[in-house]
């Protein structure tokens, strides 16, 4: 099956087999990666923008890295949060961009759904790079990447996505994806910090880490995200890392085999022990940076395949 | 007629000719930055640094996408407001990017005067991308290249430059060269944003907007520049918007077909209505920023051409 | 004989043989740079990263455009102070950049030892741009250059270095590479700018400029580091001047034909006078930056063919 989209906003619109489609391809860019040369031409006379209204200087990195590997003209655009307060400025600037013809448009924005708004303004492909706590889809391909080339297969698997899931869009990607593929998913963390709305997703929730943590295969931590909160209920470091933080005693429920994953950066001795981290038998971290530029490469690369296949865009989902 | 300068300063070294050789060029480039592949390699080899002391997003991004999609090998180079305060260091950070042998430079800085006095210190070509008060030689040449696509002509219309033309390197870049190619230019505004010498630009004045605006072919709003009005009249927007922002009903005294323009970026409500802005069948503003891209490609183009030919620069004007 | 090193990390591991190595190389890019077409794809398919933890326009300037020009996808990473406070972060940084497969690091860090730290974590070559006041190497190795090229040797001179000694990473690596290549290097400034150990290098100390200029062919300047004195002696600028800055009194020492330098950027007034930084007969402090480029272009070139000829740094030293 092909992928057939015209933008890339988010899990939710892609059929599981599209989703194989791009970790196929990602597969290979990892191994263009790791060879000498590792330049492809395949965005050559393309125009890459990044529009970064969160600063994010992993990601942007990564993005940057994916274009530039792939011959595309890529420019950075600083997006001062205070240039942008309104729906009607941020709709300006779209426009403003579009009209100077970019192919792909990379963004994130600090507001869930801002991203979406902007790709109906512009003629070319947006590729969402994390809005509020909305989505964050190149986040869950390169974690399902990860996970299929440590596990073998990325279906019938335990996966306990631990922590602050209520302010986390990667944990809201992570599990439409995993639930798409067929796995089961397990939401582990205090009550406070679990979404209100998560019957829909067919999940189990714990606030108990080691009954969570019970026969996982993946055990996926999240950064606590304390710049979200807003008011309520805000954790001491100690007593987090006391009850939800990563050490060997807690992963010691989970599975022999299981792999330890963290979207970074880390806060270590809060979410996770640094031991732990950097146990490269356990944790599959740096694994996950890397596929993130594979994985952005094959993104941009099918969606540059569309655009050059139907230059009105005739035919695609958004 | 060719284009014989060493540097882009200003219009006003520019003879006619010239005018229309760079504007013919830039139409093609408009048709390239529409088209699938987007890169000509005719600026391959050669390094462009963009050196902007003042902060501008869009004009920078212009320049940079303009030079990338002709293969120059682009820098962007932070300048902070706080590093450049006399002429005298001004001039040493001229030398020390003179040293590392670029060939095209474009500045932008806040003193008028100042990117002529880099220009004298370097080998390269000279961009001006907009200096104090003084001028803004590419705006002027997009904006030329709008109303001539739009309007069929260049010539004998009737320009009507509005708003605050007094802290306008806009509209003194434009008033010069729509004076240059035959055309009756009036500037429309209160009498406290009027330049003191308006004179030799053989213009008309109006402080009415109606009678300002009766039977142009185009409408060219600014934008209100209050970071540049030092101490004096201020208006408030509101007032300001009543008597000299453009809506509807004092459109209605321009040419049932005429065309409105804005530099950007706009402040909706204070000089322009945003319904007018984003009217399709008057507004040009999206048009404006796409000529943008393809004016300085071919401003570029043209400027390595000289560069090429003369490697010293023999028989080039400033 | 060839360049063996998987890093430049100092002047101190470089061999003499391998300087005129790197400086006959840097020669061929001097050359390079001054014609029409600057661009070699010696670094094509491969990923440049400057990492700057402290700001340096011209440094980073330097570099990228030295990338640029060889053909490598150059990617600049925005490193604020705040982010980096702990060797522990650093590296958490560093195995995140190693994750993404770049081939070339250059960084830039406050701290002494920071750049060796980091090259230890990750697989690729690392380019120290300055790390607090150990090393500055390819600033010693275009100081070498560009003495060179105006004495046509590099050895049997004597070289005054001036002022501000102890808080400069230059004055560390210039005096190291010119003890190598077998010159007489002389040290002058005030007692309390001197470092407290300095036998080591076998160098000549002075208190008294004319003293120390006696008979130099090349008179070094230093900028006065007043960001790095912490506590302590903090000279008068005015007092400064008059006893160790470069007047043409004090340089009237030297020997006629002595050449003047300074790495850049200068305090006119504070440690030179402005009339000898731009009296084109002495100063060859524009050369230094000319030099700058090329010698970063010859570093990166020879990195990246160690990198290619052994794929996992065997037989290389640090």
């Amino acid at each position: 099956m092909t992928f057939r989209h015209r933008h890339l906003l988010g899990i939710e619109p892609l059929h599981p087999a599209e989703i194989t489609t791009l970790l196929d391809l990602a597969d290979t860019y990892v191994d263009l990666n790791a060879s000498p040369n590792k330049r492809r031409e395949v965005l050559a006379g393309l125009t890459q923008i990044n529009m970064f209204f969160e600063n994010s200087t992993r990601t942007q990195a990564s993005f940057e890295i994916a274009g530039k590997r792939l011959g595309a003209d890529v420019m950075n655009m600083a997006m001062q949060a205070s240039s942008i307060k309104k729906g009607e400025t941020l709709i300006d600037t779209a426009l403003t961009l579009n009209a100077m013809h970019p192919d792909l448009i990379v963004v994130r924005h600090p507001h869930s759904g801002a991203v979406n708004l902007l790709a109906e303004k512009v003629n070319c492909a947006v590729l969402n790079a994390g809005d509020g706590r909305h989505e964050h889809p190149t986040q869950a391909l390169l974690d399902a990447l990860t996970i299929r080339r440590a596990k073998g297969r990325l279906h019938r698997l335990t996966i306990a996505i631990c922590g602050d899931i209520a302010h986390s869009r990667v944990a809201r990607s992570n599990l439409i994806l995993l639930g798409k593929m067929e796995n089961r998913v397990r939401l582990v963390g205090p009550p406070t910090l679990m979404p209100s709305q998560i019957d829909q997703f067919g999940v189990e929730v714990y606030d108990d880490m080691k009954a969570g943590l019970e026969g996982a295969d993946v055990v996926m931590m999240l950064r606590l995200q304390r710049e979200r909160m807003d008011g309520g209920f805000i954790p001491s470091e100690r007593e987090y890392y006391h009850r939800y933080g990563l050490d060997a005693e807690k992963l010691a429920c989970a599975k022999d085999d299981a792999i330890v994953m963290h979207p970074g950066p880390m806060n270590r001795g809060v979410e996770i022990d640094g031991t732990i981290a950097d146990d490269i038998n356990r944790s599959v971290i740096q694994e996950q940076v890397e596929m993130g530029v594979a994985v952005r490469m094959a993104a941009m690369d099918l969606l540059a395949r569309n655009l050059r296949e139907t230059a009105d865009g005739a035919g695609m989902m958004a």
